[in-house]
């Protein structure tokens, strides 16, 4: 027995806990479920000190690649709480030398400068062994999610070991597109709670974040083109705004992750704090064959609304690199149009705005929806004929009615998140493949830094594994609870505030605040 | 005008903003909502460097007062948020001398040193002129409460000024027991937690901390008789307990702000947690005529039984200084004391444990309630029927029923709290008198150190103005409505995640995470 500084608390405890691996070993956890997962007993102790990620010699991408060396700094502080934190530098016993611990990681394409897409290619392979781990995929994104599963394989016991057993994944997300929507317009969310949630959404392996930026209290997307658009229609110009560093830090964030950003500048409704920068952009309503002094939807009769949307939207398609923009189109206020003599003419003339019932790009810029734009249902307890119409009218959809996790209920109500089944309506085999995903929606009447997280997390997870992982293999909300819980428990060890499922407790409690 | 190192930015400001005074006044911005309460437009500019508390020269408490001195300078930092912080130690122009503001404190009796209790007088009058506030209470624990409504009554205009508006204010409560309910059973909290509960509980002017210590799930409660209860009985043994020294910090930090803490130790159901620490505690549950191996509540038929509760609420007796500990008594499951061939022997023989609907100290103990115990009403949509019941029967009476607030809903649901009329029930003038007040409970099933703050804040304000303010001056919740969201904005100021109510922001948001 020798002393030495460092490195001798996991080997000790590796030595000790051969002999009662057995019981404590942990299977399945991970989060969301991947498609394929074998697990053995056996498993390895990992010492944080001999422990290295490393590009395999026939990866594409290689050091200098800026995702994922950015992801191997990350996770290995994700992995390896305690050591990053400094507790275990200190003077112990030894009792043999580590082993080394490698996880190669290859990927087919580079594309490391890139942004991820909808065509993107998520899977991955990741076999550990001993000594061992070999993570295989086609792109970084799909080696972001192979590191991420890699990560919640990782365990420590009552010593502070880490371990891991032996595995084989095979994974990749049964749908293209997992989005979650965040309201910075209803209240103001600071850039760290919208980095923070980004965080969070790749532990659960979301991979869109749509940014519903801007809507009727408050513009604080800071235009380049329109300045005055946040400098009159932000809760404040200065303190509640988004400015265009603040975007660009948003969007690298996210792409780092694997996310993509699909900002939301909904229109023609929706667009009462557009107005107060941009004076004629609203339509005036009339009441008793007058102006009344209020102001509805944007004005489609005039030119200039024409102009400025054109200018604004461009400057959207120059700042967010990704292909969608949403355009909203919900809840356009019909009685102001109607109640505005220009606007009655018009619509007239243009035979059109007679059904508001999806989130679309609407009669204001566009008389007919393009076959290639997607649908989002968002409305409505019976969604399910709402996806039968849609896909038989051969849109791609995006389902989000159930997942509006904004409202809340007493208790359990990730399960209600977690019963949907998106592609279970009437409809054929080629209708259901239009299904391209999903999104959970945190529409922020009620929420803002104070509330966002614990109200987010885990309840949002449940919706994460029903649109990555195999529906037959998740059915049983009782038997993801425990999975659940842990997972949970782990979003509590990075720092996540995520609330309670139930009874019980963490083996370390959040301590963020 | 001269350079010098500080005050000045207030001073100018004050002189520019005596133009514009009568649009800026701020008036009633107090909650919960004092019962009288006189405004004028008139208005004072505060200068953090020249104000200060004073002990008025007929005050029974003077300097040295543990309560009112820590009450100053706690007040002090809360009024003046920037100047704590130093960033008004800036260099700025002088435009005149700043005045001095005295807030001078008489108080009739000392009682410093002394717990509030259920007979504590916390009336006080606060008036507040040029220069100077007078803050005039019989007790020490009146006091408090002026100084948190004065503390209200400061406001900063857009340039950081501080200002006060000529006030009168005529203040008591309108019930004796205004309560807070937090259960560290189901979910540990940690210390912290408490304490700032304890804080925000001020700022509402609840009074009692009603600390749900122990129940079925952990007993974090660490006993110096029986330290096997959390050495077995807590989530951890190390990290989920309270010590003495926690619980006296609780004790103290709840005392200087005014507030009792009534511990419960909740028996003979709720208990599954104590067995596992005092083996023969509980009653072995029947199946088919022999033990079935799980336990019920507390085994009544046993002498160690009523040695170990005896020695245990010595202890908590000795430990907690509030004359009243909470017996809870409530949902005690009767079906193993029944299946349970000596329980059901006992029970034949003390006639007793036929009803469970009120939770108190029960047949185990007592074999009648005794009629000086208060009855708290925590049952049940039809609470008025046994707010009438109890009160016939010459009880005193707590309500706590409606308030229910871990039961959470989407939307404004504290203007359920609100629309609550505790003595709007039938029964005489001389029943209604029996209304002791009631308490808000926040129990644990889905609430831990993540979601606290922002499920109990503001929330619970409601019930705070409901068992403070006169009934008749606020029963409008609409025009409560904003004093509600002024007032969640000033818990943020105050370090408090308090949730937002609804769509907006404020000056300074929550900045603390």
């Amino acid at each position: 027995m020798a002393h030495t500084g460092t490195q001798t608390q996991p080997v000790r405890s590796c030595l000790l806990l051969v002999v009662v691996s057995v019981w404590v070993q942990q299977v399945e956890g991970v989060w969301p479920l991947p498609q394929q997962l074998h697990q053995s007993a056996d498993r390895d102790c990992l010492s944080p000190q001999r422990f290295s990620f490393t590009y395999g010699r026939d990866s594409a991408a290689q050091t200098g690649c800026s995702v994922l060396d950015a992801a191997f700094k990350r996770y290995f502080s994700i992995i390896f709480p305690d050591f990053t934190k400094g507790s275990e530098n200190r003077l112990q016993y030894v009792w043999s030398e580590p082993q080394p611990f490698v996880v190669s990681v290859s990927v087919k394409t580079r594309g490391c400068d890139g942004y991820p897409d909808e065509d993107s290619d998520e899977s991955y392979n990741l076999s550990v062994s001993e000594g061992q781990a070999v993570l295989r995929s086609v792109t970084v994104w799909g080696a972001l999610r192979g590191l991420e599963s890699f990560s919640q394989l990782v365990y420590q016991d009552d010593y502070g070991s880490y371990f891991i057993n032996k595995t084989e994944i095979v994974d990749f997300p049964r749908f293209a597109f997992r989005g979650l929507l965040l309201d910075t317009s209803r209240h103001y969310l600071p850039l760290h709670a919208i980095l923070k949630t980004l965080d969070a959404m790749a532990y659960s392996k979301f991979n869109v974040f749509h940014w519903h930026i801007v809507d009727d209290p408050s513009f604080p997307y800071q235009s380049r083109t329109f300045p005055d658009l946040s400098n009159k229609g932000a809760f404040h110009p200065f303190t509640h705004i988004y400015t265009q560093s603040d975007v660009i830090r948003v969007i690298e964030h996210a792409r780092m992750r694997g996310i993509r950003v699909v900002p939301e500048f909904d229109s023609p409704g929706h667009t009462q704090s557009w107005g107060k920068g941009q004076p004629g952009l609203l339509t005036p309503c009339y009441k008793g064959g007058v102006p009344s002094g209020s102001f509805g939807p944007v004005d489609p009769t005039i030119d200039t609304t024409y102009k400025f949307m054109e200018s604004l939207l461009k400057e959207v398609k120059f700042v967010f690199p990704d292909s969608y923009v949403h355009l909203g189109g919900d809840e356009v206020s019909f009685a102001c149009w109607q109640s505005n003599p220009n606007v009655r003419k018009f619509m007239e003339k243009m035979e059109c705005l007679k059904t508001h019932a999806v989130r679309v790009t609407q009669c204001l810029l566009l008389s007919q929806i393009p076959q290639d734009t997607v649908l989002e249902i968002w409305k409505g307890e019976k969604y399910q004929a709402e996806l039968s119409r849609m896909t038989q009218a051969g849109h791609r959809v995006l389902l989000s009615a159930p997942w509006y996790i904004n409202h809340i209920s007493y208790g359990q109500d990730w399960r209600n998140s977690y019963a949907v089944q998106p592609q279970n309506f009437s409809g054929t085999e080629e209708q259901k493949k239009l299904v391209i995903g999903g999104e959970v929606a945190m529409w922020g009447e009620y929420v803002d830094v104070t509330n966002l997280t614990p109200r987010l997390w885990p309840r949002a997870c449940a919706a994460a594994e029903r649109l990555w992982s195999n529906e037959e293999k998740t059915l049983n909300a009782d038997l993801a609870f425990p999975r659940l819980e842990e997972f949970r428990c782990e979003l509590l060890r990075r720092g996540i505030q995520a609330e309670p499922l139930f009874v019980g407790h963490c083996k370390h409690e959040y301590d963020g605040l």
